[in-house]
């Protein structure tokens, strides 16, 4: 079996007859089931298809299986019906309610299969999808992916998994066709709080690599070589956010990137430069008002790191 | 001299005799000044007088002069004095404002001297510094650090230099003293626009670190098993970052980080969560209303770094 995936992939994408005979000579071949065929559960099926997995596939618009079903899926009228079809489902539909809407459509054949649900959301989503499986007999595994359609199938994919671990043991050959894949222990809603705070930080850095472009442009620079360098300085970063975060753990600031004191005048450099450019300074107002009241609390000799003391009272 | 230079380092730090008598027996010993011994300032001192420089200092407050001395530093009790003791002066100052009060003491001695100034600050501030300088009569390198006070003089320590040509060439070797030294052409507002770029990102990326920190804590994690997962899948930005540059530059934007109509439900999901557990939404809100008005606008199927049309039309 495995053997005749590793073929089958050296045989190429697109000969839908290829899997089909392989189906036949196989009929004990890996049942797998994929709901959402918008880009990236399309690539999922595709994935599953190639490396040998009888895959049956469904999405609300029936069209998009077509491409599918060209390379050797089938193609379900139903959610319920694709459900029915095999022991692991795996789901990648748009956002939490697209996920509700097709799940209560499936309530009454979901029992006694493995729910992958690999749709973005929140750690609550997925405890509460959890319950949701449990309570109609199936095991749940929630699932979040860091990485674009193309590089399904390739180490340049990640999914963070969390959930039955059960479930987890029985499919992780599968699991691992997808890509780079980490389990992260048995709360269903842990592969999301991990999604949430590396994707946030992706959105954190990018946004305000967005606003910095800008303001190389208004200034003259080269965006795409600032950009080059830039990359190149996030070798220094590693250092500095083990050492941020380990001040937070324990507490007790040293005075990381300077002294407060001496970085709130940085900071005002920063946002007069900025204004003088046409360039947002939100973040950095809010990063100067935190260093403000952290001096004025007598913490002007600590260093960025105890701008969390302020934020962890918050909210 | 050289060869005397790297023999001194070896003998070490602190015993200021060697280095008096090192002056004495290299009379001809290249002259640096330094004004402002602050961390900073003091860091940068103590490193040149371990190179074999002779070293002059001055500070506003005297007191802070004593360490240096007693390492071999020769104290001037006046901003013009030091300034007239050597052909380069290094000024590491609070801030600009900082500076323009010193100038303004050492205005008729600084004249056939080159002044290098280290101070963070603001392109124009530097374009401004220069002007003064060049009306004095003298050269102007402007200078911005990326490091902290126990690195200088390691690789770990990074100086952007822009300004006069000349002026670089005739002290590149006194300059390369401080660390890993970068010339970046003749505009002495180019190293504070790359500064302010640069260390723009690290806030970007550190306060949204905090703030992830936050969640991560709320949500039962441990922060230092976090920032070294996170560290790790830095290495994954690059790619992204030049990607984003060159779509920017080229205003060709591909669906970088998937088609905005999807991220948008996820920047929800996002901000739900956040609220869920008390984190701040600030910057994810502006990023969900800037894909908003972009989706509103038709390009939904765009990337991520199709926002930047929107930010380069504001401000
Ligand atoms: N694309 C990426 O680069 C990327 C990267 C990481 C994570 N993800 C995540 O992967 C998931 C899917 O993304 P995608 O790029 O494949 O999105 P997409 O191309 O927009 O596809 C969305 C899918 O959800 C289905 N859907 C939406 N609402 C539905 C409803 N109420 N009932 C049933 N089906 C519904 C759509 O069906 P119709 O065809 O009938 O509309 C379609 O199959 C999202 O959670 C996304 O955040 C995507
Ligand atoms: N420390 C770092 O990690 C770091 C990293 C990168 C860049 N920098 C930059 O290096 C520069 C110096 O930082 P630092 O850490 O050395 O700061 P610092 O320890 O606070 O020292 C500030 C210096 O500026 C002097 N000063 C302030 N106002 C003055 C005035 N009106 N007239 C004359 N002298 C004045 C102070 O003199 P008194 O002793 O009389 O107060 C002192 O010498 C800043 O621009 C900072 O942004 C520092």
């Amino acid at each position: 079996m495995i053997g005749g995936q590793r073929q089958l992939v050296t045989f190429g994408i697109g000969d839908g007859r290829i899997h089909e005979i392989f189906g036949i000579l196989n009929p004990a071949a890996s049942r797998v089931t994929v709901l959402g065929l918008g880009s990236m559960g399309s690539a999922i099926g595709r994935t599953f298809v190639e490396r040998g997995y009888r895959t049956t596939v469904w999405n609300r618009t029936a069209g998009k299986s077509a491409p599918l079903v060209d390379v050797g899926a089938t193609a379900s009228a139903t959610a319920a019906e694709a459900v029915a079809a095999s022991p692991l489902v795996v789901v990648c539909l748009l956002d939490g309610a697209a996920v509700d809407e097709v799940l209560a459509s499936v309530d009454d054949v979901v029992a006694g299969r493995v729910l992958v649900n690999l749709t973005s959301g929140s750690p609550a989503q997925a405890r509460a999808d959890e319950r949701w499986v449990s309570e109609h007999g199936a095991e749940y595994i929630d699932g979040k992916i860091m990485g674009d359609p193309p590089y399904v199938g390739t180490p340049n994919f990640t999914v963070l998994l969390s959930g039955s671990r059960s479930a987890f043991d029985a499919h992780e050959s599968a699991l691992r066709v997808l890509g780079g894949v980490g389990y992260h222990g048995e709360d269903p809603g842990f592969a999301a709080v991990e999604f949430m705070a590396q994707v946030a930080m992706g959105y954190e850095m990018l946004i305000g690599f967005l606003h910095v472009l800008k303001l190389v442009r208004a200034e003259g620079g080269d965006v795409t070589e600032f950009a080059q360098r830039f990359a190149g300085s996030l070798a220094a970063y590693p250092p500095l956010l083990t050492g941020i975060a380990k001040a937070v753990a324990s507490g007790e600031y040293p005075p990381d990137l300077g002294p407060l004191r001496v970085q709130a005048a940085l900071m005002d450099d920063m946002i007069d430069h900025r204004e003088s450019v046409g360039v947002e300074t939100m973040r950095m107002r809010q990063v100067k008002e935190l260093m403000d009241r952290r001096i004025a609390d007598g913490h002007g000799e600590q260093g960025f790191s105890s701008l969390f003391e302020l934020l962890a009272k918050e909210g």
